[in-house]
């Protein structure tokens, strides 16, 4: 069968292989030594007309994944719209869904599908969108959704989480449909400030790990609360996770309350979330505080990133480049140190992959024997540069074949 | 004369016009109207054979203004070199500094002639970088750049500033290699954190103004120094500013202890920088205190960006791309709305020009009759749109030619 074979590229732990892919998946790898640089090269694939790509000014990434973006939102592709709404959440929300509810905004498969095809061409082949659900909207995101995922179940693997934008509790109906959105297929239960947004925290943990019991599904919280709110928020977390025995399928987004109280109460707090295998996934933010990510990792906590909103109602930034997204986090954080620039790409690639539970990944696997032969060649001298090269410069292979 | 011709393009402020080049100024500025939109366009350009470009896809900006960058340090185009040193500034700086003098380094005009053909590129058409003066380097640095702007001087506008890196008055010697410097020839007297690192505020500050005096230039201080200390050290400022009748020739750099003061200190300190015409160069960090940009805009402060250190011994980050930096300054305040977005393009065009002292250059004037046909075309359908498009996508005209 024929295949792809990638002569002498780097790998993000610095060894040089050839690599053959074959069947959607990573057939041979073969070390390079310095005795035999260029020894003959013989997989399956090879001996059988594979393809060639001299890997030698590049370094391999597993696919990238993106833990955290709301597909629904985004106008990309579209027509400028002047930003406005705010200055609080409350009202950025009401603004987006009246803009998103319009007559002249297109529908979502042509926004979110322009998007996906946009970052698939940047290496993001796994991802978690959230999806929202709301009495206005019913369930018309959602099924929008379900037939992208369908539309694109052979190009990129997408989680979809059934997520309440505008209230759970507080907005009558919208527990029911987000029950019925998870028996539709959502794959994760969604949840938002319970005691911010929703402003009755026990009742909205109570009903998100709920739904997750019932549909035997995992949970996704937006949690934009500050300091001690969102801290106290975090500690019910931790424990209802435990009590539902779900440790391993919990993720916190965006977690500012970790980047503004003392360290010495967020390191005991990061025992405690890495003890109950729950997961941060923050977006790295300039404007305000985030989670310390190099503490997090060091305490165990598995981090994951996301592109969060792109080119949508709240902000016309964004571009879904995962990399960037890392450089983001290395910015944020002051990381220069080669150390420092794997910890980041770690977090778009093993840190999202285990965060979303995809262990049959190239982002979980590493680009080793028998994974999924999704990866993404950089043009980059070492792994901590491929942060620096933009993402027009890529080669993406999804399932041993280049993406266009 | 043949020039060049750009039809029905967006200015900044959403009017659509027919620009005429000639002589490496705007000759014409057609006004299009709602009601002849395809009015055929005259100019002494277009009647002798000009060049025609359809602008009716295109917002044009000014050249960019990159007010704050350190040519002599960066490694671009060099082989990657594993970032180390830290994490006190001090011990970053001697990191540097034996990284810059290794025998293995690439010239200076080598890696910055790379890096000025880079951003040159992107649309940067004028920067004011700093230069490295020590005892250790002697003048080497100055003498290099030096005979950089002369090679480069019909691509780029560039202003030297003399900069105490290793300190001023506690490196015996440096400040006679400043004061040579800035007879052969730089622009800028600079100065860094006159207590936190020199140990010696009202000596430091004296010693800069003296220099500023005797060779009639202007001064450029790097202020890390943070809250209280940093407060302290730009009243200072202020008073000598005024005393020496310097207003309009002062910029403070980072001023990063503005941003981690109460606000209504801040705005008092504001008034009072506005008053002294004392410009502030802020490169948006995302990993801690700034200077509270919209606020002192309202206060009358003038205020540029930079993007300080470009892949060098310090990070592997940075581009250079103005229109990035523009939208890291957006993303660090969360500014979104169309006012906001003008405002984050402002900075790097007319606010560099402004504090430079650019009187004659597209970014102080504006696209406007007469002014240097200088400018940035980037395929957007608004003027915010443009901070989204990335550097790839623009066509950059300096003195009415294109760029390649």
């Amino acid at each position: 069968m024929a295949g792809l074979l990638i002569r002498n590229v780097q790998l993000t732990d610095r060894r040089r292989v050839d690599l053959g892919l074959a069947g959607g998946r990573i057939a041979a790898v073969t070390h390079r030594t310095q005795s035999s640089p260029t020894l003959p090269f013989r997989t399956p694939a090879s001996r059988n007309g594979a393809d060639e790509i001299d890997g030698s000014a590049y370094v391999a990434l597993p696919g990238l994944v993106d833990a955290h973006l709301h597909l629904d939102k985004t106008l990309w592709g579209q027509s400028w719209v002047s930003n406005g709404g705010g200055p609080t959440r409350r009202e950025y929300i009401a603004h987006e869904q009246q803009l998103l509810a319009a007559a002249s905004t297109a529908p979502i498969a042509e926004r979110a599908g322009a998007l996906l095809a946009h970052i698939r061409r940047q290496g993001t082949l796994s991802l978690r969108s959230h999806v929202d659900i709301s009495p206005e909207f019913g369930l018309r995101h959602v099924e929008a959704l379900l037939a992208l995922r369908a539309d694109w179940q052979d190009r990129v693997t997408l989680q979809l989480v059934a997520f309440p934008q505008t209230g759970l509790l507080s907005r009558p109906g919208t527990l029911e449909l987000m029950d019925t959105a998870l028996r539709l297929g959502a794959d994760v239960v969604g949840g938002i400030d319970p005691a911010g947004f929703d402003n009755d925290p026990m009742g909205h943990l109570r009903a998100v790990f709920g739904l997750a019991e019932k549909h035997g599904k995992p949970i996704d919280i937006h949690l934009h609360d500050p300091g001690e709110l969102g801290f106290w928020e975090i500690t019910r977390i931790i424990e209802m996770t435990k009590a539902a025995g779900m440790q391993g399928r919990i993720m916190i987004s965006h977690a500012y309350c970790l980047g503004s109280l003392d360290e010495a109460r967020v390191a005991a707090l990061a025992d405690r979330l890495a003890e109950a295998k729950i997961s941060l996934m923050t977006a790295a933010p300039a404007w305000g505080p985030a989670p310390p990510v190099a503490l997090m990792l060091k305490h165990g906590v598995t981090v994951c990133c996301g592109s969060d909103g792109i080119r949508d109602a709240w902000s016309p930034f964004g571009t879904g480049d995962m990399l960037e997204r890392a450089t983001a986090v290395a910015q944020r954080w002051g990381w220069a140190t080669d150390a420092e620039l794997d910890q980041a790409i770690q977090l778009v690639t093993q840190g999202g992959a285990l965060a979303l539970g995809l262990t049959d990944s190239s982002a979980a696997r590493g680009l080793t024997l028998g994974a999924p032969a999704d990866l993404v060649l950089v043009a980059a001298q070492e792994p901590g540069e491929a942060l620096t090269i933009p993402a027009v410069a890529r080669r993406v292979i999804h399932r041993g074949a280049l993406v266009s």
